[in-house]
């Protein structure tokens, strides 16, 4: 049960930090933080979870993380619907939160509010099969980053500061694409809000970054080395 | 006695590093730092005092957070106040540092001088309720953070990055609705220069961040794990 | 074998995830991550890789990394070969994912793709000399900190930072002068797209980082302490 | 001798790679990297140099350091001239190379090529009084930061990301004012190859970091506790 709190908590913070900056922060007119700051935030949510909650969770935030962790073979099966749905509504909380602080603007209006799309709702105009590539690819190597970065061999206690910063990489290459999902739970609080349109493309950001997670899991096997500490 | 010296230059340097880059270089025109650079100038004056000072008082230099800690079951209550009255002298000699060096420029004008706000006093317009949802809730995750990363169970020597980062998310996020505070201290002496208007809003950066504080200080309770070593 | 497997995955994250920001996100209007998000995208794939397969293959990620590893006595020899093969095939894929991603976007344009050059196709108009100095001075320094951080007298576990944040600030430097490279592979990746210009600029990017490795690897060894542990 | 080449070659590295990315990169039309980039350039210099070298001269990379540390009893008198010597040395060579790299583009000038100032020379126009106490009082908190993260109870390892970081919030904080020196071997170079006006208030440069490293060190040592281990 502690388990599952935590996780409400981290998803609720990955979605009210990193929608939140882009959403309130991003646009500012002169000193807005843009995409930058958006990826940096985003980053951030997860470096100071993994150090906050990491101890408690192992702090995943993300059903695709969840699902490539059970794949990689680091994570009990029978955990894994009690996560996913803790990680989901997490973010429906963090997404209401954001919402309750944006409208008590002048002049609001909820525009995207950061949701993931493609084709005429990608940032960018990329199209459905260019959003499918980088969905896939960019959760392969998140899930690559997550399993590589907590392997015994690894350096102990830096597995946060190579996740964080590896979801702000993720956002510095592939917010103009599709706004950056590699995340189910993020995708589907945010769909909630910005109306029909969104929910009709969530079917991509739930399959995408689960099937990039499972690749990564099946993969990372074979390269991992021995372990018998 | 050298806690609360210590305490003293860490909040005088969170002013001053944090507020002083505000001031003087968000809106320098074309290379100036913006929101972006405000938020790293702030999560750095925590990540380095962590790590110049945090053997000696802890490095809280923020009233909530040390009511926070005490709540959480961290900190003497013997040693409120004194700490308490450290932080607000030392972000008081920060701002007047501050106020000296700004002075000396041709043209000079105080403006907002970084202090806190909301309604009309809001950066991008938000009103008083979104200004008290937005301190609670920054102010309860980043108590979150600090009671988790600082936890036995964590891995050692982190936690200052970790928290200093934590700072630098919740200004990417909240800069346009209050400015920031989620530091009593950091609000007050700001305040003392701004004028008027800002005094008269200061009662919101006491109450929001130490509401927010208490409330994770109870939260971080239930979910921590057991320690034993 | 599994080391080979990890370097190439590491190179095509290299590529993928630099080019990749350089491409998709640089020079999006208003929010566009520019210069400062693209040097941060390079020296992230770094880091982070440094803590997913650091300890699988090195993370060299670099033919004049792997030559100057060998060259400071830190590599055998009998995998020089292999390795270079393997982090060119890993480039190659990373530009070639990349290619598709863009290649699905209205209007798509591929333009410089984010290859290496000088004089006329130096971003800022610098000419063969500096380009040459900048290459060899850059890649010099980037292999005393790899030399250095992986010393067995540096402090254990923050090699990753040091080196990858080093790739950072390399590029913070001198992508205006060449674009960047103190890399061959990723040279090579991006002129086979680029075009004729950037194949008849590589030798360069292969010879100047090769040279300022070589001379990294010698100048190590003198300065470098004793060893005994 | 060794120790002297490690310092000659990271401060070297600290101009070339600060100062370079603010001549170079700094202004580039629309993808610039602003103050932001070049305060996370200093920074970058000192976090590589202090696990590079860190081992072998200590990276103090400034006279300003140098003083502190001995001040602050942390130091051989014995060594100082030489040290700063060497930094002063490695600086100009930096130069050199920085200057070098810049004459090789089309319609290049020099500009101010990145020197320290006051009054007519800051970049935002602030007197000779707030250069002043800007660099006195930023000079002192850097060597507290120093001392304090290099202290025995302090985190093992971390200094370097400490210190480093550390100079990139000064940076953020007073680049309008004098363009940030808190190093008197940085403000030489640059000001050798700016011209008559920078040499001519170079004195500023030597006095204040000094100023604030001396006290620094003696503020330090009332604070700092005991050690027996």
């Amino acid at each position: 049960m502690k388990k599952l709190v935590a996780e409400f908590i981290g998803t609720l913070w990955l979605v009210l930090g990193g929608c939140g900056s882009a959403v309130l922060a991003a646009a500012y007119p002169e000193l807005g933080i843009g995409f930058v700051g958006v990826s940096i935030a985003f980053g951030l949510t997860v470096l100071t979870m993994a150090y906050a909650i990491g101890h408690i969770s192992g702090c995943h935030l993300n059903p695709a993380v969840t699902i490539g962790l059970w794949v990689g073979g680091r994570f009990d099966k029978r955990e894994l619907i009690p996560y996913i749905v803790a990680q989901v509504l997490g973010g429906i909380v963090g997404a209401s939160i954001l919402y309750l602080i944006v409208s008590g603007k002048s002049g609001f209006d909820i525009g995207g509010f950061a949701a993931n799309g493609y084709g005429e709702h990608s940032p960018d105009g990329y199209n459905m099969m260019s959003a499918l590539i980088t969905e896939i690819t960019m959760t392969f190597m998140f899930l690559i980053i997550i399993l590589g970065a907590t392997h015994p061999k690894a350096p102990k206690g830096f597995a946060g500061i190579a996740i964080g910063l590896g979801l702000t990489l993720i956002h510095l290459i592939s917010i103009p694409v599709t706004n950056t999902s590699v995340n189910p739970a993020r995708s589907t609080s945010q769909a909630l809000f910005a109306g029909d349109w969104a929910m009709g493309q969530l079917w991509l950001f739930w399959i995408a970054p689960i099937v990039g997670a499972i690749l990564a899991g099946l993969v990372y096997k074979f390269i991992s080395p021995e372990t018998k500490n």
